[in-house]
């Protein structure tokens, strides 16, 4: 694939960056979101990035032709989200997640330091959610952090049922350009009254 | 370290994380900055976070004890800026860059797709500049991506004169806590009517 050709007709000359080799085992989930956020970025919509994985660099080699090689380096904690960016002048800030389980949710996969950094999303202003799919459902649905982050810290149960999602959260449409229709959920749910 | 005291008694209990060992070569200013916004995040005044360096990674060891070991990666060129991040519910987006120059700033140091990145932040409502510095006179500056860009794109010079910048930007008062005040010049050029 050397061009994307849109439906409006506008056309990219190069694919979406490819994610990190390590970090493909079963994102789809993060290639979904990518494309959606290139698509959105070529149509001059939202400018919003998935940032990149922290690393600790500890052993870098210069071979004399060709370029550096790290031959040594750890994954680090972030200490945010996976993604954020602007759309429409507000600050976008979310976490994606998903899971094989069907009836629900389970907490432990979202991180304290997600949790934290999304409160502060919050408290400063911004549009904080979290993006879950439920990949046996084929179901992908767009939650407020703070209404989330209630039932997160809620310590009477280890997961969230599926239907709480159904009741409280916006299901995504998805498709081909873009991918992930999340934007139009955002304007939705934060952006009803501009 | 094992705790940093800001003079108004709030007390943090873990230094700024470091940067890669890689990226540290004379990175002064990067340390001024990330301590910078460790002190805004931590007075909760802003969340404003430099994103991690992209890198491909290529191989990883799994040792039965221990973390997971990187042993083949490579630099990626990033596509954005080095930091972004929210302040009074406003998406802020900038660039870092120090030179030993002492008459003027060399052109080649910004990068085409942060030109582009920041003309995109502008587009969509965001507040975006650089932060420059000089640091045989000790001097850092904060100005508007946009005036700076259009300078960056006259073909006439391959510079930018240390004049300029008196005029055109503002110095940024350098102290303890935070090291170095930017937002205080984000509120004195984007933020007076607020």
């Amino acid at each position: 694939m050397k061009e994307i050709r849109y439906p409006n007709g506008i056309v990219r000359s190069k694919p979406p960056s490819r994610t990190d080799n390590h970090s493909r085992r079963g994102f789809r989930l993060e290639d979904d979101l990518n494309a959606s956020n290139q698509y959105y970025k070529d149509l001059n919509i939202a400018l919003i990035y998935k940032k990149p994985t922290p690393v600790q660099i500890v052993k870098v080699d210069y071979p004399k032709r060709g370029r550096a090689k790290i031959t040594e380096a750890y994954y680090r904690t972030p200490s945010t989200t996976d993604y954020n960016g602007i759309y429409k002048g507000r600050y976008i800030d979310f976490e994606a997640k998903e899971t094989q389980h069907k009836t629900s949710f389970p907490k432990y996969l979202v991180q304290p330091h997600q949790i934290e950094h999304l409160k502060g999303v919050s408290r400063h202003g911004g549009i904080g959610f979290f993006i879950i799919r439920f990949t046996s459902m084929s179901k992908t649905y767009l939650v407020d952090s703070l209404e989330m982050i209630q039932k997160l810290e809620d310590p009477s149960a280890k997961s969230i049922p599926y239907s709480w999602f159904e009741e409280h959260s916006c299901l995504l449409q998805e498709g081909l350009y873009p991918r992930i229709q999340y934007l139009k959920a955002v304007d939705e749910l934060y952006l009803k009254g501009d």
